[in-house]
């Protein structure tokens, strides 16, 4: 009998972001957040059980950047979780590959863990509910609960384990919107987000972020629901800052290189920040956001897109020494088994 | 009798910054804040009241942009104070003019309103103490008040009027800093600082700054008198991430026109903070802060300041399109009578 699958996932970007950890083991997270699934951005992977291997085995294609060190390990312990599930001890190896840059503000660990989880699940024979499917890829990777479900999501913080996971909202064709994902560096980010979540509470602004997100919450929610975009573009813009003001307020203790702040920006996603609001000075409707690193998400609807993917080559065209990676999403389904030869 | 007097008065830097009012007509801040005098950035103005005039006039020389609408009749009603004060009713003649740009994050109205309120008062006859000169100087423009006393001085905020006003926390020639200040754009900012402190209050972390501050201003002051520089510093750097998180978190709700927060940085700002992280990092001792522009002043030790000269002419020339003004500051006197031959 072969114990393998391969599924896809996608990432998702954060419209309300998840920034600080109630437990880190866990990855439970301090509070609710709320993305949607990106359709340019997939992780695929297939997993195969061998009774014959000696240890698991992790393969990456297309990948840009080398691995994080502890990486394989972190693949290799999620796969235990679900051994573990499924009373099977066997090995495994796993194939995985990028659709999208990895390091650079579009979360990779979510629809990787994501892929992995449900790829996994299937090859092992375990039959889970997508509650206990996300439930599962947020052990791997916090955000990656998000990927289980289609269209837009929302994470449950909760504060007991298994409590925590992503639901859906609204599904991927309940509003016409798109994301443009404007790839200003390719460069690995310096601070992992890992990293950037431990030093949160440091911030002096912290505990203030975390009393205003339940009414932000509530009105992203809604404006999703009632395609509110000006409401919804207002919100999502004001949340991003709030995120990179409370990392930007965590300094970093090193001892020799004392960092001010965790910068996860730079001067390419500042130039976009300021053009976004001069764009939409000018009638167009459209409005930013940003994850932990310098790639810039603008959102827009589909009507727009156009416009904004003009705007955008405008100003990557102003300086002849660049080049932009520029992703089109729509909002996507969620994790899902497919054939294993659609993995190159 | 010549009712004439020239004076000169620096700009200040403030390393605990003034961002938020309790009283906007007698501009008495919401916090203290502390600053230093700056040698290269001064305004030199000469008042004559004459009996001969029928209304004030002003000239200002070497500006290389337009006045605010409402600069003039600025000018005037702080002139009216000190008349009223005087029990003198002539009009007046003011010739100002700067040795630095104006609206890029020098607080030019700081120089301005020191210098105005020192020569109208010595030309008016008046006898003022330092603190009195303060307070009148704060009624044009808030933070002139810190540009009266010589060297590092302290804004006490304080709650009634008549009590707001700065001191000295030592004198110019106590530390050998310097403040090598990065002028990266001339072009005047689209957002005055007077209105971005009415927004200040919006910000869902302005609560939580004003807590912050007492511990950061002692931590400051007591660096400034110990001559700690490392602290000091990241005190410094740590509090202009602050501020301008709480702008950048006030959103601007212009009909028509929504901008998601006071965005005072430009992209070649940020260039400037990451670099420092980096030569930190590379062992060499210099803290950023910056005011509400896109200028970024750089401080060291005046041991350290050809290397950071040197630094800086590096990430400028990394591009052949630009050309930044730098001044050279030292820890300067507060405003002063000169000889009236000193104006162009």
């Amino acid at each position: 009998m072969s114990l393998k699958a391969t599924a896809e996932a996608p990432a998702n970007l954060a419209f309300v972001k998840y920034w600080g950890k109630q437990d880190s083991d866990l990855r439970i997270p301090t509070n609710n957040s709320i993305s949607v699934n990106l359709s340019k951005a997939k992780t695929i992977t297939s997993v195969e059980f061998d009774s014959t291997l000696n240890e698991d085995q992790l393969s990456v294609t297309n990948r840009d950047i080398p691995l994080e060190s502890d990486f394989s390990n972190r693949v290799f312990r999620h796969l235990d979780r679900m051994r573990s599930l499924a009373g099977i001890n066997q090995k495994a190896i796993v194939h995985t590959q990028n659709t999208f840059p990895t390091g650079v503000g579009i979360a990779s660990s979510a629809s990787g863990f994501a892929a992995l989880t449900i790829a996994a699940c299937s090859a092992l024979g375990l039959d889970l509910t997508e509650k206990e499917l996300s439930e599962m890829a947020r052990l791997g990777s916090g955000s990656a609960c998000r990927s289980i479900p289609d269209g837009f999501t929302e994470w449950i913080a909760a504060d007991i384990n298994n409590s925590s996971y992503a639901v859906q909202i609204a599904p991927a064709d309940h509003w016409d919107l798109n994301i443009v994902t404007v790839v200003v560096s390719k460069q690995a980010k310096q601070l992992s987000s890992t990293y950037g979540h431990s030093l949160a509470m440091a911030s002096p602004f912290f505990k203030a972020r975390l009393e205003s997100l339940p009414v932000r919450l509530e009105t992203v929610r809604s404006a999703i629901l009632g395609r509110d975009f000006d409401t919804f573009g207002r919100e999502t813009e004001m949340e991003a800052i709030s995120f990179h003001s409370i990392a930007m307020t965590s300094p970093i203790q090193n001892p020799g290189s004392w960092i001010s702040g965790a910068y996860y920006w730079l001067p390419e996603s500042l130039e976009l920040i300021l053009s976004v609001q001069q764009w939409r000075g000018s009638g167009l409707g459209v409005y930013f956001t940003l994850d932990a690193g310098p790639t810039v998400h603008l959102i827009c609807l589909h009507k727009d897109l156009d416009r904004v993917i003009s705007a955008v080559h405008e100003v990557e065209s102003s300086r002849s020494d660049r080049k932009w990676d520029i992703l089109i999403n729509d909002p996507a389904m969620g994790a899902h088994l497919i054939a294993g030869d659609d993995l190159e």
